[in-house]
């Protein structure tokens, strides 16, 4: 800060000199004390000066005896699982309360490394919405399939101190972790230089393994499965993420074990969220209304989505409504509905009444845009010829992205080919890398799914988004994925060599350059499409079950671009099965 | 931390090689959830690696069930007021459990400027105790007195970055900080270019006033005189210190605002400290006694005592037994008495059933050790022709430092020389500047100190530490001042041209090169002596009372090196008062 803003600073907050903005008129809630004051909030230069009552603003905005939250904060979350780009999504997000976001753009520099994180650091200077990325840790995620990048310790350091990065994404390599594996290791022991915090992803760790990985200096978690999980995370020191998003809601469970102690050191987060639920049920907002609903006191879930989530990535400089810190204020009409009615960040008035007020302008997605390097791809590669009649099948299960590792009979032509049968509900899935022109290609067998006729093809799937095909003819698949290619990524739905439906993600394969609304209308005709028209089974979500079929850290049976992955025994397995 | 070392803690936490030391059968006590369980702690390197069920440990502490908590965080004192050196301060604080201070040492540097900070870092690297120094804010002190030093915002910055180094000093100009000072302000900007923290002291501040402070990014107080202040602090996002040291003692009226928010944002310190109650009650050891005595929940007692002043600080790496942090532990035998058996500061057993268990060294203070800089300071300079009966004097009150701005009639000589009366209890007071030659000397009247006769000089002055010396007859005075230059500063107490008892201060007239025991013992002399020899008060503190005599921040009327100052008005007055 210049020193005459300082000196202005002050004498607005001492009330010797007109704010440049009054909130007036508010109900202010306090997360430090849990009081609610009636007051007003001074603001200068986009800071905090004072809150009480102030004679007058240069701007005035009346809050008619509105609650003044701080900006909600999200802990926790991959923008890119929206399929929006961070300008779409912060105008959506930034009218329902949400001033920043820790993300971490794991999907888009998994695809495209260094690159897809440069681009998503330019694309959020173009919302209003304080975008904090955190630089993803396992590019590749594993090492059973091909990603479209290797990001070491001395690549992630080159962004430890951008104004934009917030630390290091959530280490998944817990396996890594506690073997001491160099390359983990180099990345721990830079952001312990660099000083920055480290989030994790400690799916069932317990006990000396978690010890091991909370000595590793990693400080977050959002994946407790139990209360008991949570408390053993928080005794250790950990700040644990409550999650409610698209894929996964532990929020109002974990709720149970929430008391005093524990308010202090939890946080809210998303992890995923898709547009349908953006624009449905909202952001954090909706998470603030999960606690009340659970019973939380109201102030306590605002402070967990704001002053913990400061604390717990240093962001000082806000997270409560106090002197000296951005204006980043939310007006609610009340603290049970959280129905939000205006926006500050920085204090600018961005969003009012549902609307996000700033132009939206786009960012140029330059390199990241052209993502499909597929060699010499031809029908005859998904070509697959069985020996037996025995064989391994990837059993999906509703409700869930853990797969089955299934045996099945099947029928087999005198070429060996899949005869397909309805009632077995065994169908083809192929994943053909997408990233280096390597021409891997995996051939399997999925059952359950339901799919009956055409094909469904993607580039959405963790992590490291590969083409992923299901039908149950090859030449419909090889369709499928030509469309795809042809549409520089995304989703596509065929029925006898036609698109009846598809949801461009030209951005890495990954995001649309299109409005939330319109992503949203797509992907529910996508998906209506591959319900209706191909058959596949009503009870699942057809996409969202398709994005995980190819991630090799989810038990039991997962198809990366190298081969049907037994996660179980991490070994890599043949179709065919032993006769029994 | 080296790779190596890293891959070794995580197989240590992991159990997977044996700890260092593993303190095994403790009661370890969990700031974060405030649970206690039974367990072990296993230690790296200096640092925990996990708690839980070890099987073994290269060495192996039995604590035999004892109540294992993290190492304490006095949040805020100044070390120079024990009149001890840092050396022999970690002596005595270590085995009452204080790991960690947060030292302020704003009282050498006022005296010696940055040579004052440097001794004090080198002295600190002498000690177990893990001394952090705020640098001081306010060098010089007023604009009312001389002070040894003026240190500037650009000297500030050379320690920003220094390991030792925590932040920036009690900020106690709220004057110049309301008022834009550009002094004062460059030094704010630096701290937050920075990015280090800044203490508060903002006694009686409210309104509009504290939010110009706060808007300032001063983040602590510990000068709350009322819950009300309290409150209003916590609402404003500062944290608050609750103090109980020998000087000031507003814990337990304090603690009757601590609900369960209020528990997350206060810290404990005791600012001042003499060696004497050190020796005898302890350290925050003590303040964690009488927390509990006033009914505060124990864990909840050691939380403030630990993990908020950690977080205050900034200091991520303890605060808490958790994994990836230093270990520094405390045992204690429970958790009402918090008697220490055992202390470890990153992982070194220091302190063993009340004893200092590390070689004790001493820093050679160097040119902090010579600070008496006094020109032609000779008894002329003392003389004091009074032109008028009716005069201003300092009066002097009972348990307050705050002063009385009185008016007397007193007998004079024909030359105008004060005739002392027992009866109307008005003596003589001088101040002597002792840093740069100036030769400046004040002359003035204190009544209700008591003394009779005799002279009591001391150098230990707030907070320019010139000599300030009290009597009843110029000649006397002339020679104990001479007496304490010869000594190079302290305290003597003379009668008849003799020194009865003398604490010498020969590091910048502050600090004793003796053990802590030698310094209380003579100090309890000298005051004993100021009461039964020379007739001081009984109801006061001899030495405390003067020390504070010279301090033109405290109402009403102080005595500087520049003559009398009247602190309500700011404002130098003269001895004659108007006739009425």
């Amino acid at each position: 800060m210049e020193k005459h803003a300082l000196k202005r600073l002050i004498r607005v907050a001492s009330a010797a000199e007109p704010a440049d903005l009054l909130i007036r008129n508010c109900r202010i809630v306090n997360v430090f004390t849990h009081r609610v004051k009636e007051g007003d909030i001074a603001i200068c230069d986009g800071v905090i000066a004072g809150i009480g009552r102030y004679p007058d603003g240069q701007r005035v905005y009346d809050a008619g005896g509105r609650y003044a939250l701080p900006g909600l904060i999200d802990s926790h979350i991959h923008i890119e699982s929206s399929f929006l780009t961070p300008e779409q999504f912060g105008r959506v997000a930034v009218p329902h309360g949400t001033t920043t976001v820790i993300a971490d753009p794991h999907e888009i520099v998994n695809v495209c490394g260094t690159m897809g994180l440069d681009y998503m650091l330019r694309a959020a200077e173009r919302t209003a919405l304080d975008v904090r990325y955190m630089i993803p840790s396992c590019v590749p995620c594993t090492e059973w399939e091909d990603s479209g990048a290797v990001v070491r310790a001395e690549q992630m350091r080159a962004y430890a101190r951008h104004p934009g990065v917030g630390g290091i994404g959530e280490m998944m390599d817990s396996v890594g972790v506690l073997s001491g594996d160099d390359v983990v290791l180099d990345k721990l022991i830079m952001a312990s230089e660099e000083r920055i915090p480290v989030d994790g992803h400690a799916p069932s760790l317990d006990g000396s393994s978690l010890m091991g990985y909370l000595a590793a200096g990693i400080r977050t978690d959002h994946e407790c499965g139990s209360i008991h999980q949570m408390r053993e995370r928080l005794d250790g020191g950990m700040y644990v993420q409550l999650r409610y998003g698209s894929a996964c809601r532990e929020l109002p469970m974990l709720l149970e074990g929430l008391d005093e102690y524990a308010a202090r050191r939890c946080l809210l987060c998303s992890d995923d969220r898709q547009s349908v639920d953006l624009l449905t049920h909202g952001d954090i907002d909706d998470l603030l209304r999960v606690c009340v609903c659970c019973g939380v006191d109201p102030i306590t879930a605002v402070q967990m989505a704001t002053l913990n989530a400061a604390e717990c990535y240093g962001l000082t400089d806000r997270g409560a409504i106090a002197p000296h810190r951005r204006a980043d204020i939310v007006l609610a009409d009340d603290l049970s509905d959280f129905h939000i009615t205006a926006v500050w960040i920085g204090g600018e008035l961005v969003a009012e009444d549902g609307r996000y007020l700033l132009p939206l302008t786009r960012e140029d997605p330059g390199p990241v845009a052209n993502s499909m390097h597929v060699a010499d791809f031809s029908p005859e590669r998904l070509r697959l010829r069985l020996t037996s009649d025995r064989v391994h099948v990837i059993d999906v299960r509703p409700d869930t992205v853990v797969t089955g590792c299934g045996i099945a009979r099947i029928d087999r032509d005198e070429n060996g080919t899949l005869l397909y049968h309805a009632l077995d509900d065994v169908a083809r899935i192929s994943v053909i890398e997408r990233h280096h022109h390597t021409g891997k290609v995996a051939n399997a067998l999925i059952r359950g799914y339901g799919i009956r006729r055409g094909a469904i093809a993607l580039t959405v799937g963790h992590d490291s988004h590969n083409i992923l095909v299901v039908g149950v003819s090859e030449d419909e698949m090889a369709f499928a994925v030509e469309q795809l290619i042809d549409q520089r990524g995304g989703i596509v739905v065929t029925l006898d060599h036609t698109v009846l439906e598809c949801l461009p993600l030209p951005i890495a394969g990954l995001m649309s350059d299109c409005p939330a609304e319109q992503v949203r209308d797509r992907l529910h005709r996508v998906e209506r499409c591959a319900i209706e028209q191909l058959g596949v089974r009503e009870a699942l979500d057809p996409i969202v079950t398709l994005c995980f079929m190819s991630l090799p850290v989810i038990p039991e049976l997962k198809l990366t671009d190298r081969g049907l992955f037994d996660v179980t025994h991490q070994r890599f397995l043949s179709i065919e099965a032993e006769e029994e």
